[in-house]
C-alpha cells in the first residue's frame, strides 16, 4: 500500500522550485521504490505569502502562477505555514543569515514543536545551534537532515554518519566557497578583483552582493556547521578566524606562482594541543603538484583525516542546481526510509 | 548486555595481522559503543594451517608465537575452519586469483551455506561471482560486504549503498591501482621501466612481480566489481577492455607532457548506447591542469557520474595497512549495527 507523506517547505527559490520538479520527475520511482506519494501541503516566501492545500499543492501551478491567485493562497509567515501544513517533513530553504542563524533556527524548532522531522539545505542553524536542535530533535524522536548545507547534494554528513563507523574526524580542510575559488583563480590569470567578479556573477556563481564569498562568511558559516557535526566542536562562526581575499595582491599571487604554489581559499578545523578545535578561513598556498591546486572553476572539495581511514576526500565537480535540489531529496528518503 | 560475536577468517598477511591489532586497540569502544565483544574462533592459512578455538583464540599469542605451538592448532583448509568454526562472521582476507575468483568464492559460498555473514577484502568473488553471491546472501537473509576490495578503507560501496538514496551510477573512472600510478609517474620523470619498479618495491607498493598491477590485471578485477556492484554489469574481468603500462614509451610520455597532459592508468565503465556497460583500463592523457592529473604516489581516485548527484569523487590519500584492515573493520560494523 502506498503511504502518503506531508511536506511543507519554507523559501521557494532556485533550490524549492527544482525540488518541486524533481519531485515530478521522480514520482514514479517514489511509488515504485519507496512505495509512497509527495504532497506538499504547504509553501511558504517573505515576498510570496502563503500557500496551504491539505491534499497537496498543484506543483505545475505552484511553479508557473502568480501564487495570490491560486486556492489556498494567503498572507502568513512560516510560522504560520508550520503551525497548519499537518506535514510530516518541514523543509528549510530559506537564505542563510550569517549573523545568527535566524529566523531558520526558529522555523526548525517550531516544525519540531509541530513533531514535524525537518531538512534544512540553510547552514545557518547548524553554524549557530546545532547542539540545541540536535537535543531537541533527539528528545521528541524526530529525525533532522542536513545534507545541502555544505557541496550541495554530495554526500558529507551522510557519508560520515553511515560510512565511517567507529572512527573518528581528527581535521577537516577544504574548498567550499566557489565563489573566492573562482576570482582567486581569475586574479591569477590576471583580473583586477572588479572583472573577476563580474565574471563569477555573469556564471550565476556570485550574487549581486559578493561580500559574504568574498570576505569569507559563507565558508565560515560551512566550516562551523562541518566541525560541530562531524568534530562535536560547539563553536559559532564568531569563533572562526577568517580572512578573506578582497586584499590579496597581484604581487602576492605573482610570487606564490614563482615559488610553485597556488593560492586557494581554505577553510579548515584542527585540533589544538588541548583538544579545542580551531576554526580558520583563509587563503593558503596549496603546492602545484597537490590535487587540491587544481579544485577550480566551481568544482568544491573537502579532505577529512580520520583516525582509522585516514585521509580521504570528496570532490565535486562542477555542481548545478539540480545538485543542490538532490541533496534535500536524498535527506527526504533518508527521512522515509529510515523515520516513517 | 554485551553480546559475543564469534568471527573466522581466511588468509593471515599483512591485512588479517593488522586487523587482529586493530580488534584489540578498539576492544573497549566496541564494548562501549557496540556492546560486544569480537572472538576470533577460527584463522587458517594455506602455508600455516589452521587454528580453532571456540572461546577464541589470544590474539596476542597469534600475531606473536608459531602456530605450530598454540592450543587448537592443526592442518586443515578454509574449509575445514568454516565447517568448524561457529562463526557467526567470515573474512575472506585471502590473496586475489584474478583467473576465476577462486578459491575465495567457494570459501564465501560454505559461509553462508554455514549461515555466516560474510566480509570480503578479495575483489575475485565481485568480480567473477558478485551476483550469485548476493542472491545467495538474499536467500539466507545474510549480509554480504565489501568495502576493502577498491580503495581499502575509503568509503566507496557503502557510499553508494547508503548515501546516495534514489540515485543511479552512470559511470565511473578512476586510478585504482597504485603501482601502474606509481610506476608512468616515474616513468614521465625520466626513469626506466625497471628502475620505476625497483621503486615501487622499495616503498612496498609493488609485489615481487609486479606484473598483475603493470598489465592491468589488478585494475580490471576492481573495475569489473565496481561495475558489477554499482551499475548491474553483471561482467567478469575477461569483458574488461585491457592495456597496461608495460609498452607506454618515452617519446609517448615526452608527448603527452609537451602538449599539457599527464598519462594516467585510468580504468572506467561507460554506458554504451545499447545500454551494456564497456569496461576498459587503459593509460589515458589527462589535461595538467585536471586535478585527477595530480593523483600521485601511493594515492587513489574514484570519479562516479550520478544521474542526480552529479559527479562526485573519492579521493585517498597515502594510504598506509590501517587503513586497509580499517575496511574489514567498518564492515564487521555494519554487519552487527544492522545484521546481528
Amino acid at each position: 500500500m502506498k503511504k502518503t507523506i506531508r511536506i511543507c517547505m519554507a523559501g521557494f527559490g532556485h533550490v524549492g522550485q527544482r525540488f518541486c520538479r524533481l519531485l515530478q520527475e521522480q514520482a514514479a520511482q517514489l511509488a515504485q521504490n519507496y512505495h509512497c506519494q509527495i504532497l506538499l501541503t504547504g509553501v511558504c516566501t517573505r515576498s510570496k505569502g502563503l500557500l496551504l492545500h491539505p491534499d497537496g499543492l498543484d506543483l505545475t501551478q505552484i511553479l508557473t502562477s502568480p501564487w495570490q491567485q491560486l486556492p489556498g493562497w494567503r498572507s502568513g509567515n512560516v510560522l504560520d505555514m508550520i503551525a497548519c501544513a499537518q506535514a510530516d517533513i518541514f523543509l528549510e530553504l530559506t537564505t542563510l543569515d550569517i549573523k545568527k542563524g535566524q529566523p531558520a533556527t526558529d522555523h526548525i524548532q517550531a516544525a519540531f514543536n509541530h513533531n514535524m522531522h525537518v531538512i534544512t539545505a540553510n547552514k545557518g542553524p547548524l553554524a549557530w545551534h546545532f547542539q540545541e536542535l540536535t537535543r531537541q530533535a533527539q528528545q521528541k524522536q524526530l529525525a533532522f537532515y542536513y545534507e545541502t548545507t555544505v557541496m550541495d547534494g554530495a554526500p558529507i554528513f551522510n557519508l560520515a554518519a553511515n560510512c565511517l563507523p567507529g572512527d573518528h574526524v581528527c581535521a577537516i580542510r577544504g574548498i567550499l566557497n566557489g565563489t573566492s575559488n573562482f576570482v582567486l583563480h581569475r586574479l591569477a590569470a590576471g583580473d583586477t578583483l572588479a572583472e573577476a567578479i563580474r565574471q563569477a556573477q555573469a556564471i550565476e556563481l556570485a550574487e549581486a552582493d559578493p561580500s559574504m564569498d568574498i570576505d569569507g562568511y559563507d565558508a565560515a558559516a560551512k566550516i562551523c556547521a562541518l566541525a560541530n557535526v562531524l568534530m562535536q566542536a560547539n563553536q559559532t562562526p564568531q569563533d572562526v578566524q577568517i580572512e578573506g581575499i578582497r586584499h590579496i595582491s597581484a604581487a602576492q599571487l605573482a610570487q606564490a606562482k614563482e615559488d610553485g604554489y597556488c593560492l586557494k581559499p581554505i577553510a579548515s578545523a584542527t585540533k589544538a594541543a588541548d583538544g579545542s578545535v580551531q576554526l580558520r578561513v583563509t587563503p593558503q598556498r596549496i603546492a602545484k603538484d597537490d590535487w587540491l591546486a587544481h579544485i577550480d572553476a566551481t568544482s568544491a572539495a573537502l579532505e577529512l583525516s580520520c583516525q582509522l581511514c585516514g585521509n580521504i576526500a570528496i570532490v565535486q565537480r562542477d555542481p548545478a542546481i539540480l545538485q543542490t535540489a538532490y541533496g534535500v531529496y536524498s535527506d527526504m528518503l533518508q527521512v522515509i526510509s529510515h523515520h516513517i
